[in-house]
């Protein structure tokens, strides 16, 4: 049998595959299929690179057109017309119609390659190595990255002490009524506080490992203010809130803020490519040639399917008010399923942003029950917070409202089934 | 003009199309081409990441014929047919056959994610932070790998001080007839020579970016000898010299050993696109669930090329025989080259394994001369080296043998104008 | 002239010479006299290293005698019968009545040594690197305790970034009502807080440097409390608040807790020589022999008079009880000197511990300013907190209630003059 | 028994008194006498503190004159008398003879705080973090200076990853006709073998824990030389080398190189007493005010003594002369132990500078069984070396010639007893 086999070759790092121990095959926009036949519905969609769903027809015929005609594929970060189309997509469809005047950098095809790029070059620009990041945040694992992330499972196994970061309270994290940007400000002002002098913050307007938790509009306004007063850059890693996720394309949208640096990966390509961007204020352009590179950088296939999905999605506002509205169902659904726990005697809240969300049930126990009967009743849904405590919705952004609506059902049958 | 939108647009930060200023289109087998029909052959093959050729039809079917059934295109990691049948290729054609008992994990698609992953469980399986890497040694520039990685420009734009890598000299690196394995023996046997005890030590068995050095057979079995003596484990940095560049599938077959740790990468998925793996012996497995994540681990279209890469070719030795029968054609036409550049009073040296050589010309102004020339002659080829002295031939090792003639005619050509 | 001399051969890294650029010769009690006869109220005691006054002649007669009969007076860390009756005093006067069962470590003769030698051991034991720290605080600037150290003008020059230290708000720093260790609780019960898991928490009772800012009892019990429930040790960095400073021998006796470390060094000889002590739980002294050292490890004058000092002063508690006496007449004034400060319009307060109190004028600038004049009217005073806007009082503890009033005095008038 | 309450109160940590293990009370010039009237000769002098001998007489009377009028013991960095007259002594004695225009930094009173402040100093000048160090080289412990220190009992006890040291080969590390500074060359020279471009090389003249092996004189001129064409700065560390033990005040003079920085401490004060200082070019001392600080810095008492010790021993050439008379003395009684020892087939070797000398007997269980049958037999002397393989000399300078011949012949019929 397949399984035994996985358990012999593949190494103990493996994840998913622990919580849905099946052997999939084929996908289609919020649907996956295995290799009996079975189909599930997606909420988790590669963890929010399938923001546009599997196989995306329209996508999926521009990529294999590419394909077929024999263009190239990979070129290095040498001038291509797939990179010329892309720039001019993302320039089109996002630069100028939100007012930024972005450079774009393409690092190595994965988010932490992008955030590795982005603290690197903020570290350069002002002369300090310092990065301001926050509780629960989720950054990546490479040892750069890792430095902004705050997952113990991941830095305890970093090898080496992680160097660069220091952790500040994300919004919310001490409750109520309490701006944790006075803690910063605080720390900021006071020059024997400990904390040298940071170079940027990186922020998640989303925390997506962390438990959906969301910044407020005001709170992420009053942090980029912050930066501005401190000389500090505001770094938004958008891997995961971001290509229309909560809403809008940029998860930053909300706030009314224009950051310094932008980071974009996951759903970038639209097509579940690797792929990943660094987007910054054309005067923080202050590389010289080649002092960050990558094989993959500037993925040609991923650049197609990418520009493509900027065309077909982003070129009026229909996609993101059908984001908000999908978003709002999920929402309605969630607060029921909160309501339904606090019925049952487990404080549950529902939190997240557009079509990012979830219900923080408490406990990872729970919440691993949960989603384990949600996937044998045929859904496909993921936990995320520091406890594993928080059941989170990352469906595809294409889903159809039935679809919601049946996985809406599946959680909750699941909550009657385990908790009694 | 499209040249003045991209210096508009993109960071400066890029390389390659400085040293090829033109617009690529399209690509076939060891050719590209560019937007206006002009013809160059491809000396560079994606640093190395495109062994079989750019666009190869058997693995482009494959591929077409993957995503045209709406088969799974990104899984995180979870278990796809896809995986399985590349697991199985993997084992079939390269493990059995080789007498390695490995396990496979699929980091990020990138040799720098590879790397960071090969580290990060060195030092966890040891319980120390130190890794030995050699002079020129390249290995990423994620901040994990960079502490291995030899270069400045990159090193000097960490923005903190790399921590965990210690390095000692490669074979050769001191000249002639002084084997560098004695300095390394004697600041491990001497417990005040300042040297922290290294979990491991990590090299390239050809060097690419440091200039085509290569590890004798005896220097890598002795480096294999002390690594266990000194209970340090080896990882062979595979992401360059592997995938057959050599001659064999491994580059580190040549010298017989088996090392602890693998990391493969660029040509990996045989198509270009970005894949990864690290294989480890089975009982350094000692990862826990997760320890070590990433978005696009697991990349299906690049397990499906990399799988029928594997099948087309290496289930016999013919590959091997003719990637060996090549090596020898460009080594004599590179060793001609250095003859040509010594008349002129030039010292010039060949050196190089399989189809992986260069030409060391001895200054990189010089060096990039002969390639801008050779770029005007239809020639794509870069230098490398630490100052970039080195004239480096990655073809692709489907080439045929008239376009490596061509390709040596126009490098004489090159020597020619530009050395009088 | 002699001023000139100094500046030509001195390094600028000079600061005391600065606030009170005068040519000092001797010095007696609680005064210090010039060269050209003026004398002065010394309130500053070599930041707190002259507890028992300048040249005290009991300590005085004990090491001429030392010095007259041809003793030893450097012995690196072998024994001699002055580390014996150095060992004995402690045990007998300060350990035993107190109910400690604490070894012995003499490191360098610093405190800066003793606080490396405290978080070396305490990531030896629990085998993690991280140590928490508090804002404000000051261990030292030798690099390992300076990661611990708050200050910005050190840690800015360390030159490389300081690792294993992560800063926490100090009890009051968040204002009125907010207990900062719900904090650090919090954190530490979130395994994605990106806090490290510490080895210790390094904590002065009252902060020094930091301006005289004074923790709790509650604070400290509940901080001792997280410690052990977390497996955490507790050093109290005890080097300026100790030895009597606070009215007690240890500062941490007023809030009855037993740390697990305790770091001694600037009044533990009693007479202004260099010496410090790290003092462990029997059961922490899990060092190997020569696992740290240092030359001046035991120095043998110090220990004479540090046993001297100990059987003069801390026989029975009518030192204690006289520091306790002398610290209210102290804290009197100085929140005298507050309330006139608030009369004219400037928001002043007075805050510390026994004879270890400061007023916080609310700037440095204004603090300079009363420093200023009080030193032309013949009183030797500092300032300390972030800002420098604290006007602290650290005068010997057997200083005469007479200089006490005639110091405050020269304060009243200093404020009378510097703030209209 | 005093061993047992030693044993009980007193860190593991201790060392020199698992090899002496009495009570010593008194000592006279090279002579140690312990509680039950047995006498020493003195071979170790506080690992080279006590140049001038135990307790010298006109050493004594100066500083007992200066404690018995009641001048200033502890005075901060403030400006003394007794500073005035060191720098002057300084600057007369040292300084104008030898042609050397530095400025003086008194930092905390030990030999380490001198190394940290030296390559905090280098940091900040150069904007570089890294610092050569040199195989076997000692420069102290605290975490900035165990940076630069090989020693892997120290290392490997530090807790976290010791940052900004990278170690090249001593000079005759490679054994007899290697230039090790070939190796150094190679690599600066070279911006991909994986040396940080460094700040500074820290070496000392002849290595004292390393096992007295000496840098020659054309060796140390090229390293000066290398420096200065790789804009680097060269700190002499002279702790344990310097004050006449080498036969020339400071070690360097040999080789008639001027370093940019220089670190002294142990015989310093001249009597045993803590004291440091930083010497460096006029034009390096590029401190701000108070950027380097410690409670102890310019210890009264040491500079008072060490004053009297540069006028007595220091305004003419006739101590340097003595010196170097004695040295050939233990020169020649330490080759012919060597030889004594080869006669007996152990490959012993002399080697060393003045009175700074060692036999290298080939392990260290030899030369614990030599030191161990000389301290029975009235001879304290201690042993140095990677592995303790070195029977060392650091008698004091003032030893008088029948000292010197009697601890030769119990080094002698120490030989002949364990060796037969």
């Amino acid at each position: 049998m397949q399984t035994e086999y996985f358990e012999q070759i593949e190494s103990n790092v493996r994840t998913y595959s622990r919580s849905f121990p099946t052997l999939f095959t084929k996908a289609r926009g919020a649907e996956l299929e295995t290799s009996d036949g079975k189909r599930y519905i997606d909420f988790l969609a590669g963890a929010g690179t399938l923001n546009y769903g599997h196989n995306h027809p329209v996508l999926k015929e521009a990529l294999i057109r590419y394909l077929s005609e024999d263009n190239i594929v990979h070129a290095l970060d040498m001038w291509t017309e797939a990179k010329f189309d892309y720039y001019k997509a993302v320039e089109e469809k996002l630069l100028k119609p939100r007012g930024l005047d972005y450079k774009i950098q393409l690092p190595g095809p994965t988010g932490t390659n992008a955030v590795e790029a982005a603290i690197r070059l903020a570290r350069k620009i002002k002369g300090r190595h310092n990065i301001v990041a926050f509780t629960n945040g989720f950054h990546g694992v490479t040892l750069g990255a890792l430095a902004t992330t705050g997952n113990a499972k991941f830095r305890d196994n970093a090898g080496v002490p992680l160097v660069g970061g220091t952790f500040m309270p994300y919004d919310g994290y001490l409750g109520e009524g309490i701006d944790t940007l006075d803690y910063l400000e605080k720390v900021l002002g006071d020059s024997s506080s400990g904390l040298d002098h940071p170079a940027a913050a990186i922020v998640e307007v989303v925390q997506g490992e962390g438990g959906t938790n969301v910044a407020s509009a005001p709170w992420l306004r009053r942090l980029a203010e912050i930066c501005q007063a401190n000389d500090m850059l505001l770094i938004i890693d958008d891997i995961q809130a971001g290509c229309g996720r909560t809403g809008k394309f940029f998860s930053f949208e909300h706030a009314g803020i224009k950051p310094d640096i932008v980071t974009n990966s996951k759903s970038l390509s639209g097509y579940g490519l690797p792929f990943a961007q660094v987007l910054m204020r054309r005067e923080l352009d202050q590389w010289g040639p080649g002092q960050y590179n990558g094989t993959f950088r500037g993925h040609s296939p991923a650049m197609i399917t990418g520009a493509k999905a900027l065309e077909h999605f982003w070129s009026d506002d229909s996609f993101e008010l059908e984001v908000q509205r999908k978003g709002e169902l999920v929402k309605q659904g969630f607060q029921e399923l909160a309501a339904r726990l606090r019925d049952k005697g487990i404080d549950a809240r529902e939190r997240g942003l557009g079509l990012m969300r979830g219900v923080d049930v408490g406990s990872g126990e729970l919440a691993d029950k949960i989603t384990g009967a949600a996937f044998e009743k045929g859904l496909v849904i993921e936990t995320s917070g520091h406890a594993g405590q928080v059941v989170k919705c990352l469906c595809p952004l294409v889903i159809e409202d039935q679809q919601i609506a049946r996985a809406l059902d599946i959680l909750k049958d699941s909550v009657d089934q385990v908790v009694r």
